[in-house]
């Protein structure tokens, strides 16, 4: 047996055909809607799973709720997005463990299998490669609008309806596609944003992505919005995470800057893949269910900065 | 692969030789020392796979850290707390996850390993057997007289010294003994109680037990404590728990009855053993750091309570 650890969740080699990946994440609520939250977190604790090529197999939730101030039906319903994002993925929830505390929390612990020899990890990019993101980005910034009442009146609700269904759907198609398409190198984009994750990524890989900062893909709302200054406080934790490590050349736009560094719930895989399958999985992934799905720059020899921005 | 769910945790048969079992848990703090809590918390998360004849595999800590009123060492301590007891176990913590909450929050979620054909359940007591509990009762009453400033002053500090390695130790060696024993039937005493557990487990395996109160070990001070009406709030709804399934009969102290319904934090385990094998195996587990190891009672045939007590 043995293990190692990786950036989005552990591996533990149980046999020479078996690894289990472990990992746990919960949040207080991002959206009004209990069901919606519910399922946003589980899709959220899942996608470690799904961004190293496994499979999840079990989970339990991990819930604190202030029970005086929440109708029992608020909790059933979050249990319910929670249970019904898990069904969705082929996964039981097994149990869980819920006490009754001032500040709503909800997650789940996941565990999941894949074969020792089908890892994928973020050590695994290797110069050449096309790096591959399966979702738009801008969820923190769109939930901030929300939050501050700073949406666009005339589209505000598609707005957040974009976002919302972002969050909430699975990475398991992506990751089954990406696997499909030979990709072994990966990592799922959460809290330090698009370029924080690609700098751990690239860092771990020993090499240089560069990122086409026009390829990538922006949910309805987010540029606008950015350019407006409606950012999360990550924005500047995640500058300050990358410095010295992103460089950023002079003709990105300062908002589209703004949303590269904003901090993802339940956001998309980010994978690197052989140049000459990018463009066809691509085109299936947004024909299943990905839509936003784009190829977004190319994997480097190591340079001097872990990320380039072009 | 299938699935089936047991009263201490999730199974999850992975092979014909492989079963996985999956527990969270988590608390706010019992006692002020932080590395204990840690300890404390961990011990109590790793018991339910020692309930089940486990070896824990891997852990995540469940985290959450009011960070403006803790000092990072204080934190630092609590995960200490848990790594050490995790290690103690030889249980890799492989990850978790912490949040910035306004209450404090620590515990684990624990994957242990068992043979599918090995596993332990509450399913399993036959009438015959002999019950053994492997540590003594009383947590929950002496925290609450820490907490109320209600313990005697003379014994003050032995009496809470008791109770904190008590929760502190491990089910590790017990379960090891039990199983050794041939034993395949067990329960942890947590939050029901002696009891309350007690009632759980005879239900489950379709038996009655008989259980004699003034063999029930307890901590020190515990009784006495009792005595002054010192409890939790566990008390009232443990015997709720238990009405009608329960029968207490006349001689039992009113005292002693608070102590066996009293909440256990990481509790000692309860379990089902050929009669013959009990004397020693209690001898076995006191001389191997389980000194309020005892043989309680026995396990009769199906009657109309669940547990009788003498």
């Amino acid at each position: 047996m043995g293990y190692s650890k990786a950036a989005d969740a552990a591996i533990y080699r149980l046999t020479d055909e078996l690894a289990l990946i472990q990992t746990v994440d919960f949040f207080t609520p991002i959206v009004d809607d209990p069901w919606t939250y519910g399922a946003i977190a589980a899709a959220n604790s899942l996608s470690d799973v799904y961004a190293m090529g496994g499979r999840p197999l079990t989970a339990l939730n991990v819930a604190a709720f202030p029970s005086k101030q929440l109708e029992p039906e608020v909790i059933g319903k979050i249990l319910r997005g929670g249970l019904d994002k898990a069904t969705e993925a082929g996964c039981l929830i097994v149990g869980g463990h819920t006490i009754d505390s001032p500040e709503l929390l909800y997650g789940m612990s996941v565990t999941g299998v894949v074969h020792p020899q089908k890892i994928v990890t973020n050590e695994a990019a290797r110069p050449g490669a096309a790096l591959v993101l399966t979702k738009g980005l801008g969820t923190g910034i769109v939930t901030t609008g929300l939050k501050l009442g700073k949406l666009p009146k005339k589209d505000g609700e598609a707005i957040v309806q974009a976002a919302v269904a972002s969050m909430a759907q699975l990475n398991r198609r992506g990751c089954e596609l990406m696997v499909e398409a030979g990709a072994r190198a990966a990592t799922d984009i959460t809290g330090f944003g698009l370029l924080g994750h690609a700098y751990e990524f690239a860092a771990a890989s020993g090499v240089t992505f560069r990122l086409d900062a026009e390829a990538c893909p922006m949910l309805p709302g987010a540029l606008e919005l950015a350019g407006r200054k409606v950012l999360t406080g990550a924005d500047l934790r995640n500058r300050a995470f990358t410095h010295g490590k992103v460089l950023v050349r002079g003709k990105v736009a300062p908002a589209l800057e703004c949303v590269l560094y904003d901090a993802q719930t339940s956001g998309g895989l980010l994978f690197a893949v052989a140049p000459e399958a990018a463009d066809a999985l691509v085109e299936r992934l947004r024909a299943e269910g990905h839509p936003f799905a784009r190829r977004i720059g190319e994997v480097l020899p190591r340079g001097q900065h872990d990320v380039i921005v072009d």
